[in-house]
């Protein structure tokens, strides 16, 4: 934006001379038009690349939805896969519908508060008209609403993506989905309308770039709280208090998904930069994009060490869960710290993860793919380790984002859940579990030329 | 546009005053050439995001190419899976081969035309020099023939992508393959050249923006022609009409080719709004992508309930074929609609497949991945569709775009199947059929480590 | 660049006339800042250009590390799939962790030079501060350092993807992550440095467009010297000099791996130009990628044709590493070709990949998944071929890069890997081979559900 004032700034002066000598006022008036298309050409050209930035982030988000499809396909048991994908692939699509449906103007009310700051508007999402002018925009200084709609729903369905995981293998699969209607159009806008649609958190200063509370902790919290009410597999858990390790059926489809999460987190925190038409703008994603991977890489080093040192052997699931664990943990503030300090941040979110792991297994609370320690035990670390760079950025204040956050979170899904259970039920026939998911649910199996092991 | 003229426009009323006191005719020429360089900057700049959109989405298109793989890979057996890869390597190759050396300039002819408005130049693809200048292009205002090339080529690949699916598990692969180097180098590009080449069909206001009928509906063509030559597979159908399924082997790489295509799709859809220099035609990028998305969305939520109304269970292979069936009902026409009607259009195209899918095997047309109702169904919606939102649409030419490029894929492809036939025969032995066509045709088992089950 | 000297030409002689009744020294002052701002406009323009190039390519050649991790997972059998995927995740990590600490200034060292154009500086990374404007940052003329360290780092994870192929199935985790730490942190970065960071072989006009001899061939010389000496898989070549071909557990995956690196290497080539902020720069962008889909789809159909000749029968596998042999092969110079010989010099690196691979097994060079070929003979290839349209470059001045590069290569690797060896051990016990490292090494099986064929 400072280039682009700059630019006004010298042209008015180029033209003082000019105008000394116009002959006559309209003159003049044409004199100033032409120092202000400059101008106007940096601003346009500043909206294009920052709609771009959303264009190609939203792309890169919508892809983290595959990567936890195929994260979750992978770690689930082969007799649960088809469902798990059925749920992957309905809850994305449940998304978008909600968001556009309430979601983007409960989240963005701009000047549409129902309660001010708490409870944003209600209304479907109304893009800009076909062919709109630089002058008719929304917000010529920011991005087009389709590209901001477009980037913002992706992130909206990533929370629904976290849930998912928490719950295979038992959940109905009607069930679920009614809760993503819930999630992706009430709980995750409303909370979210807090920080990002400046509400009362963004008035308080709680500092969350990309949503390691916002997005990874919320889903982490209905995912807690799912599988606390919908209880642990049958056989996960002994009688004796013996854990019973159950086997994902797919590493290779695990480590892609955790692949194209890692890619799409580039769009998730990088997008989240929200401009990048300037030199300092695009630089500043560029951080970003240095940073995350820096994160990523510092997750996966740790769970590497670690699993080695506490078992004696590395282990893959963690090191792939690992990488998501840095990733949060870098998403509340990936663009303040240098190399060295993402790469802690993201090594000690790995660290986390490997250690709480086991601790919910010690609680009996069955979380299949590891959904909670990824993204909500890592998510809250991220979120105080703002402070350890970002100098706007207060202790107090991150806890009070994370506690509200979280309370509203565990009551709301609290609530829906329980309502499903009492309305339709939660949890599958035993013999489903027992049998499969795919066979007795839905009558289609995953890999039906596979013989079982 | 409007922009850089209002820019140069603005100039010259700048320069009035100025050109006023030069002292000479020389100091006024270079005046006047200060002047235009604002402009030619706006001009270069456009050319550079233009030239970008293209190779953004040509990538994204590009990558549709694996995901027909990993769909089909995924829909057939796992005794056919090494032959459907090899397919898609192979039939991706050539198209790129074909496209190079006759499909451009045959759809593009630009004013080389051998019958005006119906057949186009026969010449293979020249690109700009290296190091070209923004005042040596071929079009200053459009995009480098590099990124447009590299754009165009990968719609052509995708029209021999959907009939690879539908023709799977019989077809030779010589056979196939040579079919593939007639459809992307003659059948394809010349009716493309009808509208997007300005040829007759473009004259009538035929309108197809990114293609239901141009490339889906025309590989949906070729591969229903292909599919009644062909035969169904052995067992497929029995003789007392009962339908057989044959189950896909693998649901999880199904799945994932969905996300792939509709990951691509954004560049399809995106990336034929053909121009991102300027707020107007970025913006309309943005609304392209976020109804791409809703439609895929109302695909999927269409297929969710119908499957269970009809059938009791939801069916994630429809849901899969219903995200495509939404993607190519939009692509028609994915800027005009809001949000609401997006996900309408695509709800139907899901719709469309879910109905039509059993409609085939009652005709015991045996379309093993469900391409044509995907593809030719739901792209002949689509196209009829763009009235719905597109005022210059005219329903009468949409009818005739439609049955004039129908009558052309399907006399073509019938006279190149028919010929391939006696030629070199065209379905594999019923050996090969049963015991596999990887161990018999290839020698080479996709999965050797598993065993059957 | 030309059009930014031009529009600050065209300022100053916009200016002559207005300076000439500028009434004093001041306002001739400004006026001369505002034809500056013009040409600020354009410089701060393809600085963002620049850095996005940067950054999309970036994440593609991340992906890259997903593409070789498929294949590699797919080429094995399945009883060393969570070992391969581990290796792929691990190296990864290791890589970005290592160019930070070490490797970007070491390949970079600007006027650090240690040994001048022999070996760089010793230092950690550091990014551009937060919030940088166009004024401060290092090259106001390039991209931001952040972008820049981005994709660089991506390229030397890639050499590190290239050795884990061809090493599988019997060497240490441990053993090989020592290697990784060597590798990117010291070899790779010091010889890319010779031509890349300006040093001794740039000054002789060593021509390396994007790598295939500083990335794919070092990746190649430093697989084929460790599977020299950690010798072939058990069972591999019979003691009647028989060779044992060992099927590779997943074609679906090493397919969906080549589709990954075939989509990736757009980003290797197209940012490899390092600029597209004006129209020269990005319609050259634009023909690298059409040259390097060309030759990809060159590399296919020539591996199509001579393995049907060859043996009776179209190999895929074969045709996959010949896609990758087409693209290492074009990488050296995928600038100045035309279609039809970039198509050629593909086709070329796909014959010397079906060729050679059988070559290695007679030398009993156990090369899991063809890497060597693939890699180190396909790129030799491509870095000779860079004369054939490149007038610059001087065919003596190849063969000195690739061998001073090869010798430096063996001899680092050679020297690392028997440290290794005496140091720690390189190979799993017999017991861990025939059982499989999944078991044994990582207690951790990829497919524990599915049975053994």
């Amino acid at each position: 934006m400072k280039l682009k004032h700059a630019i006004l700034a010298a042209s008015v002066a180029l033209l003082t001379p000019v105008m000394a000598h116009a002959q006559d006022a309209e003159e003049a008036v044409e004199a100033f038009d032409a120092a202000a298309s400059l101008a106007a050409l940096a601003t346009e050209q500043a909206f294009v690349f920052n709609t771009l930035l959303f264009i190609i982030s939203g792309i890169l988000v919508f892809w983290m939805a595959a990567g936890f499809a195929m994260l979750e396909a992978g770690f689930v048991r082969s007799k649960n896969v088809t469902m798990q994908l059925t749920k992957n692939m309905g809850l994305f699509a449940i998304a978008g519908f909600m968001y556009y449906i309430i979601g983007f103007n409960l989240m963005y009310p701009g000047d549409g508060w129902i309660f001010e700051g708490w409870f944003g508007a209600i209304s479907p999402t109304v893009l800009e008209a076909v062919d709109v002018t630089i002058d008719e925009v929304d917000d010529a200084e920011y991005a087009s609403v389709g590209s901001d709609f477009f980037f913002q729903l992706m992130f909206c369905a990533t929370t629904a993506s976290i849930v998912s995981g928490a719950l295979a293998e038992r959940i109905k699969l009607g069930s679920f989905l009614v809760f993503v209607v819930v999630l992706t159009g009430l709980i995750y806008p409303i909370q979210a309308s807090w920080t990002w649609g400046e509400g009362w958190l963004d008035e308080m200063g709680f500092a969350d770039f990309a949503g390691s509370t916002i997005v990874h902790s919320v889903g982490g919290w209905a995912a807690l709280t799912g599988a606390i009410i919908l209880g642990a597999r049958k056989g996960k858990y002994g009688p004796d208090g013996k854990v019973n390790p159950i086997p994902g059926s797919n590493l290779a489809l695990a480590t892609l998904g955790v692949f194209i999460l890692w890619m799409g987190w580039f769009g998730f925190n990088g997008g989240s930069e929200l401009a990048m038409g300037t030199a300092d703008a695009v630089a500043n994603v560029a951080r970003v994009m240095a940073n995350t991977n820096a994160a990523a890489g510092g997750g996966v080093i740790a769970a590497l060490i670690l699993t080695k040192l506490m078992y004696g052997k590395s282990d893959l699931t963690l090191m792939l869960n690992g990488a998501l664990g840095g990733l949060v943990a870098i998403t509340a503030e990936p663009l303040e710290p240098g190399l060295g300090l993402a790469t802690i941040i993201g090594a000690i979110g790995g660290i986390i993860v490997v250690v709480t792991v086991p601790l919910l297994d010690k609680l009996k609370i069955d979380d299949v793919v590891g959904a909670v320690p990824v993204h909500l035990f890592a998510g809250i670390w991220g979120t105080l380790a703002v402070v350890l760079s970002n100098g706007d950025a207060n202790i107090g204040t991150q806890i009070v984002g994370i506690l509200a956050i979280g309370a509203f979170a565990i009551v709301t899904s609290a609530i829906v859940w329980f309502i499903i259970k009492a309305a339709m039920g939660i949890r599958v026939s035993e013999e489903a579990e027992m049998t499969g998911l795919d066979k007795v649910e839905l009558g289609m199996e995953a890999y039906p030329d596979f013989g079982r092991g």
